[in-house]
């Protein structure tokens, strides 16, 4: 044990946990960290405009990193960042919001402070707001900072969920002693017996199966387990395919690769290698309205699950089987097979010509697309079409299907080009959702990001009028002059501006060599959407509802 | 008792209780209500660029309107708008959130749904946070919407306090019977004899002292007895002072007006006036940090305290005595005192010139106010310097003393706007402020409104670098090209943009006719500040605080 600041360790335990960046906004009660994080200099600082935006980076960067953290001030701050924080647990990314909170003198003394309610200094309100929302939470202490920082940290490791931690103001500068040795990225181990009887009986199944296939969900990612997933599927010789949540996850052009499984929308091989899978393995999946097309996937009865740290069959039940431990066991246990291939080549498009519709748009984004590439995909019409892409290897495809906040690419996108400033990253989003976390556009500039930015602009929300209300008002927007916000938010430095309505014009702005972001605009029809969207929704079908109201919306569950 | 479907019955309710416009963002699960808003032509939607900026809205519209409301989805926009709504509690002002949720039929089956955690169909979550921060909170269901959204209507009305409803997506078109008779605005009776008790105790009180005073909080506005207390002070002929969450509550040209008390930094003038007075009638008063200016007031004991519902006078709490009722029997029991007078005129100064400091700025503003105008002023060195303005007659102050999110009046001005578009408004906010919730700017610009918009460009958030890190790197911002913003956001609304660094420019840019929204950009220093602020910090000191840290910071409850 050694003296250390309560803030120091903290920090130090976030680099020990592979950290190089935080995000957040200083606030009076976090300043001192934040000082503490300069004096330091081994911590990046990536102040955001406001704490959303924060919290959206920060899953963006963990999403690439393992885990990320934010730094924000009492209330105010917290609870700005409270919907991104959710969003990371809802996706499954581990981020650790730390809130620099009231003074312990102050909350010792039973004093209102402001960023409070102000309603008798109840000092855990915004702790409880959190509990719903992350995994682990504390409350700092000089008695407890030692062991709670690691604890919280750890699980938010371990769980793949974002976690919440509180430091008083008046303790950052507190000494006390911590431990010598540095936290690491273990993981816990499986207990040997059940792995042991889990793995056999998986492996039993499996070598007696005609047609196994693997069935992948986010988890595969957050688990760091893809390369054993395909690994596994190359023993067995069997087709992976994935949820629209771990698009990118299997590489796109492994001849085991069958595709995006979403029930009845998806391609008819694809619903045949799962859903007459005789021995169908999933990874870390979980039925969601958006990720099994509303409920009208069709797993087999006898479907076994994988987990992060325990594994189903349906008649049996394994805890403590981590799913790192547990794909290993099974490749070892198993022969190799015969090669297969589940090639599906992208059918052969005539080359779109003129306005721009949402099918040329996407096949002219298919040709511009690299291997390596980080993807970002909004929700509504640009996650519908990218979701649709062919995917050149190593790529990254980051969305958020589960929770759907909108307005969350942008912000990931501050994340992604922190955690990976080298690989060429590319933005598609819908003009309603960039007005909601527009301004980080601006600390994107600010740190010399190069990122491509798609921006639809269709005037307004087509995914909503794809469910309801086609031509409402209340799905209009205000029409920017998107393509110059890069100029106003960052007046010096070097960004190109394109502004496109046909598919000519948008092959000649990715054709140009650019120094700095390219922010490309495609002006597009308000009702024309990819047909995955549609689907999802109305057609845009001009409904009459009558006094009883929509009782025919295409998707009964919305 | 006739039948009406449940969403129209919440409307009918919303415009029965006052309003004439919601605010909010559509997402799937609230468009059937967005629906039967745009059918039923009897409210305003104003659709705003992100949910928490709604919220923002909501609140500076309650705070001239009385109560105002906005509609978010599921998760995603509820958490999105939870710190507004958290700062409408810790402000009083009575905001009904509508929440469009998850449909019935998909929580009765348990059902994993998008905007939720997906972790296992818990359909409270979302509701336990709203209950951290709001007075009454309700599931709506066919069998309790009837009594529901009257019970948390009024609650809002009477407590002042922020609500939160939630109305599943497929009941909204569900008829159900509903009482004829309107909701109004109508305010629970006092208890007759404790009022009784009440007002004769404190009358005769006050017959006998011979320094009678008034100290009003912001409760004096939310309960609307800002004429109830200059009728009292009137018949007292007794000083009034405001705590600076309720400047502009009293008419600041009233000769019993006595001025803002922050404690310690107030005017000798107005700390005579409160702390030696022989009987101080404190109204709707709370002692936070940022009201009493960090602690250093000093009430007399014997103060005696009214509250919404109650009365505290040190020896006897009076509960079921409302304020509305408590204010006009004690002027009915009071004789009338010789006419007094506590004129305290502003100190005449040279008329500043050059290059604009944050005095010149401040004098400059004074001259150009204006009876009735609406002034919002975000916190920091903007909140500071206009809450030392004397404000001419029948103007209205805005500001987030307590919660004191960054960001606020923006979103706020919207409001403001929608609720009395008439009269002339200025906001006043700084660079770092401003980049929060910017976009919202295209909100205000896309309904003709035509506000003054004074930003201070002082590079960074000045109110923290007067607490700590005068210098640091986390206090500064990317600087944006501020005043082409509005044409950026509204490339065809009528605007004018000036960037001012002289106290010349600045007077030219007032002294214009302008039609449409005037945005004035003022470049200053970013370590000047008003006194007030520097009071509130560290007067910018270039601290040695060593390993122990910051030991010395001025203000040492934060």
């Amino acid at each position: 044990m050694s003296p250390s600041t309560i803030g120091d360790f903290l920090l130090r335990r976030l680099r020990e946990a592979g950290l190089g960046h935080v995000f957040g906004v200083p606030g009076d009660y976090n300043l001192e960290l934040l000082q503490q994080l300069e004096d330091g200099k081994e911590l990046a600082w990536i102040g955001t405009c406001n704490e959303l935006n924060a919290a959206y980076a920060a899953d963006g960067s963990a999403r690439l990193d393992g885990l990320a953290s934010i730094v924000v001030t009492n209330g105010v701050g917290a609870l700005s960042a409270i919907n991104g924080i959710a969003g990371a647990y809802a996706e499954h990314v581990p981020v650790i919001c730390i809130c620099g909170s009231l003074p312990m003198r102050s909350t010792g003394q039973g004093r209102r402070m402001h960023h409070t309610l102000a309603d008798g200094g109840d000092p855990d309100t915004f702790l409880r707001c959190f509990a719903e929302v992350t995994t682990a939470q504390a409350q700092l202490t000089p008695q407890n900072a030692a062991a709670e920082i690691d604890r919280v940290i750890q699980a938010a490791w371990h769980r793949k969920l974002p976690v919440y931690l509180e430091l008083p103001s008046d303790i950052a500068y507190l000494t006390i002693e911590v431990p010598d040795e540095p936290l690491t990225r273990t993981t816990p181990a499986s207990d040997p017996e059940r792995l042991e009887a889990c793995a056999t009986a998986l492996a039993d199944r499996l070598r007696a199966a005609h047609a196994p296939a693997i069935l992948a969900d986010l988890d595969t990612d957050r688990f760091g387990v893809a390369g054993d997933v395909t690994a596994l599927a190359e023993r067995l010789q069997a087709p992976v395919a994935v949820l629209n949540t771990a698009k990118s996850v299997i590489d796109e052009h492994h001849p085991l690769f069958a595709g995006v499984y979403t029930g009845a929308g998806s391609d008819p091989d694809v619903r045949t290698v799962v859903e007459h899978s005789d021995c169908l393995l999933t990874v870390g999946y979980r039925r969601i309205d958006s990720t099994s097309g509303f409920f009208t996937d069709a797993l087999p009865p006898d479907t076994i699950h994988l987990h992060g740290w325990s594994t189903d069959t349906g008649d049996a039940n394994f805890q403590a089987v981590a799913l790192t431990d547990l794909l290993p066991a099974l490749v070892k246990r198993l022969p190799d097979r015969p090669r297969a291939s589940f090639s599906h080549p992208v059918p052969q498009q005539d080359r779109p010509a003129g306005e721009l519709t949402q099918a040329g748009y996407w096949q002219t984004i298919q040709r511009f697309l690299r291997p390596g590439d980080v993807l970002l995909a909004e929700d509504g019409t640009s996650s519908a079409g990218a979701t649709g892409l062919r995917l050149p290897p190593d790529c990254t495809f980051v969305t958020q299907a589960v929770w759907g906040s909108i307005g969350y690419t942008l912000g990931a996108l501050l994340g992604t080009l922190t955690a990976a400033p080298h690989r060429r990253q590319l933005l598609f989003i819908g003009d309603g959702s960039f007005q909601l976390t527009a301004q980080e556009l601006s600390t994107i500039l600010r740190h010399d990001h190069k990122p491509y930015i798609f921006l639809i602009n269709n005037a307004g929300y087509t995914i909503e009028r794809a469910i309801l209300g086609r031509h409402a008002a209340y799905n209009d927007i205000a029409n920017w002059s998107y393509a110059d916000l890069p100029k106003v938010l960052a007046p010096d430095t070097p960004s190109t501006s394109f502004v496109v309505r046909t598919v000519e014009e948008l092959d000649a702005a990715l054709a140009g060599e650019h120094d700095g972001l390219v922010f490309i605009e495609a002006v597009m029809a308000a009702d024309d959407a990819p047909p995955s969207l549609i689907d999802g929704g109305h057609a845009f079908a001009d409904i009459d509802y009558g006094p009883r109201g929509p009782q025919h919306r295409h998707n009964a569950q919305l």
